[in-house]
């Protein structure tokens, strides 16, 4: 499986406020970008703290992307996929509306109740892990069911745990002209952090788009 | 006063990890336009988080530069600025050697005896604000010394504060190609951080510098 990493963060590397909520950081080129690469890939991943903060429905903006890909016999949007190891995931989300699958990542520890209401939803349940999702075991899940080419829209804390398993082939991110500031806002790679070994990464590209600049790196 | 803050930072926006260690982030090409860029300043700025941490002497690598400038009659070396509200320097920084003054900005809350300490140590100590530093203050009895170009390498505690003062002329960051991640990793622009009406920067200059690539933007 392909995975491609797609933020955009302020000057200073975050995603957010300390407030956590959504700030407009890019404008109508790098949309239009981030919508090329969903219309280009079979799934669209987040973690829940995204759903939670933000409620995306992670869909295709425009309608010729969708003819298009329903024209190659692939479904109109990606499949989406939420990282949820505890199956927090609200019934009334907006990734549960029938636009596309959406596929559900818990660990053992979720809920048998939240995991059938998320079922009864509509949510394809993928089971790895005990206490949290195990990634790897969860995507190669993904990938039998179809899932070669993975897009993963944030938030922090799940690109830290994706490079923490070795799972990201590739990184872009639009640095866009706004500072956030905050020790406690959340950054583009949270989580625990590395503190050695760090992931080296190559600068495979610079494009300045809106008023800000796309860094694509390899990993 | 015309004030440029400088900083390298990872992929993901980060000084460095959660233990505050010093990671090489940038390349000799880099290190190289930090100090043609300190040669050009009347002084070079810190946190004292960053004394703390680094002990860094701030003082120019290249001979050729120190000698440049004693030729236009200027100081060997610029002048080194220490943010240090409760004067927590110690009397055995680097930054105390005799390579070139440097003023310590205390608040008025710090301990009479660590001030006397300093000024004993060679600090030249600046008074200014109750709790904390007033940093306009503060750069206002710097302007009067002399200092008209001032160079700021952080940590992301003193870039919040001024950038929260409306001091900033100008940005350049080097973003470079290790990811470090971490919640609790200091970031480029920390402290309370903003939770609306942003600083708006102009993206100034995009240039490909070792593995990574220098922002300049313009506040």
């Amino acid at each position: 499986m392909h995975v491609v990493v797609n933020a955009a963060t302020s000057v200073d590397g975050k995603l957010s406020s300390r407030r956590r909520e959504q700030i407009a950081i890019s404008g109508p080129e790098d949309f239009d970008r981030v919508d090329r690469l969903r219309a280009d890939s079979d799934a669209v991943m987040v973690g829940v703290g995204t759903v939670l903060a933000d409620d995306p429905s992670l869909t295709l903006d425009e309608s010729e992307r969708r003819e298009r890909r329903a024209d190659r016999g692939e479904p109109a949007n990606p499949a989406r996929v939420v990282a949820d190891s505890r199956a927090r995931t609200p019934t009334d989300a907006r990734i549960l509306d029938d636009a596309a699958t959406t596929y559900v990542l818990v660990a053992d520890a979720a809920p048998d109740e939240r995991v059938d209401a998320l079922r009864a939803s509509g949510a394809e349940i993928v089971r790895a892990g005990a206490d949290r999702v195990a990634l790897p075991a969860a995507f190669e899940k993904l990938e039998s069911a179809g899932v070669d080419q993975l897009m993963v829209e944030g938030g922090g804390e799940l690109i830290f745990s994706l490079f923490d398993a070795g799972l990201v082939d590739e990184l872009s991110a639009f640095v866009g002209p706004k500072l956030i500031g905050g020790r406690d806002a959340p950054t583009l790679a949270d989580g625990e952090g590395f503190v050695d070994e760090f992931p080296e990464l190559t600068l495979e590209g610079v494009e300045r788009l809106d008023d800000g600049v796309v860094l694509t790196w390899s990993a």
